[in-house]
């Protein structure tokens, strides 16, 4: 059985250990679920007929609601043995533009492996663990791929673009470059090698649920030598690529095992 | 003077008291500076030909790099005596679903009017105080056009939709209907009326850079009554209609009277 995070209580209506486990007792109980920023519903659409047979990633920016609907989605549909992985760009740190980073895990501004949430006014923490083996299968991926430079590293995930990753070309800036350099050196340091915006509550939301989770994100440019994206269309648009390359790569190879 | 928040510190390059405050020394010394996300250089675009003339409000999720990028824009099209209006969508707390809220103030989850980040490590707390002559102007407005319920209260800004507003529906849950319910009446109690996810940010970033700034939302249910939105399409189009007409009818008042 491949978890995401070291947690393995299975609850939810399926007994098959690959399935997708809902942490919610509501669910099963209601007669219709309205996945309401999906415009569908279950009394309306049938989950299983029309998503069984999902398995792709998605990376975009209101990832928690997202995910929310689509693990909703994914345990109507009674998918199993889930792997999610999340595609996107970063700023990277002391590595060549274009360099891609698989997450070995995901930390906050703090440099903490936790995503912080508020519910019912009180302050939740949840792991940011990812798994390990999934790691390591991308990154011999990346190695039989050989197109481009590929590290493992943690991946910082802020709220903000600008002051959140430490810019100095924000609306507000309060910081000199000196220390902004402090900050990302010292993020280098505990073994950060890129920043982005969704990975700490994809993260936790998929340990919870127990779906195998990797976070694979091309860096843009080098936050130690500037803020401003400068490089030309062509070649941002080729960097963007490189994730799909290396996740295609390994969907067709799982698919031959198959 | 109309300002919003407390403060009247002025800096940048102009001199008059209406124009946009770049709390940043670095963008006055920039030879050149992108707008990644909107695809605009000063370099390569005329901002004060292009945007001169921007008055409009806007309402995205991610709305702060929107509002750094925007109000960096508003800066250099040397757009001055601004007034921002954030219109959307929202669940309301004891209110008739299609009333629209006008925001008092906006508050976080635990009901503080704040907006908390963090800044290269460091927790940063911003006041998150709207205008509260442009909400009477507002409410003023609505008595005119007299076309749908209209209320004043503050309005709680959540970093998530369905756990962080007390759901019961998302894929995680991990409290009873009763904890819910206690938590809404609680919001209720201190005068939150709905419930957002980008008003918080939107009341902070605008203070900080000495923008008029009002957040307008309709609610689409009463969350006291539950979670899922149920309405009819049809229903729900002409609800997230009010806002606008709100809104269009106080700007077309202000053009009027210049």
């Amino acid at each position: 059985m491949a978890t995401a995070g070291d947690k393995t209580k299975e609850t939810g209506n399926h007994s098959n250990d690959c399935s997708i486990r809902l942490e919610n007792p509501n669910i099963a109980a209601m007669k219709e679920d309205v996945l309401y920023h999906f415009s569908l519903s279950t009394s309306t659409h049938d989950f299983p007929a029309m998503f069984g047979d999902v398995k792709h990633g998605m990376g975009i920016p209101s990832i928690a609601i997202m995910l929310h609907e689509l693990i909703k989605l994914l345990y109507h549909a009674r998918c199993s043995n889930i792997t999610i992985i999340r595609i996107g760009t970063s700023g990277g740190i002391g590595l060549e533009p274009g360099s891609v980073v698989i997450s070995q895990q995901a930390v906050d501004a703090c440099f903490k492996p936790e995503f912080e949430q508020i519910i019912l006014g009180k302050r939740v923490v949840r792991s940011t663990h990812l798994n390990n083996q999934l790691v390591q299968e991308l990154l011999l991926c990346s190695t039989e791929l050989d197109e481009f430079p590929v590290v493992v590293g943690n991946t910082m995930c802020t709220l903000d673009f600008y002051e959140g990753q430490g810019r100095l070309d924000g609306a507000l800036c309060s910081y000199t470059e000196k220390d902004k350099q402090q900050y990302l050196k010292a993020a280098y340091a505990v073994g950060i090698r890129n920043i982005e915006m969704e990975s700490s509550v994809f993260a936790a939301m998929c340990a919870s649920s127990n779906l195998r989770a990797a976070v694979v994100c091309v860096t843009l440019l080098n936050r130690l030598d500037g803020d401003q994206i400068t490089s030309s269309h062509d070649v941002l648009t080729e960097y963007q690529q490189r994730p799909q390359r290396l996740v295609g790569y390994f969907i067709k190879k799982c698919l031959k095992k198959a």
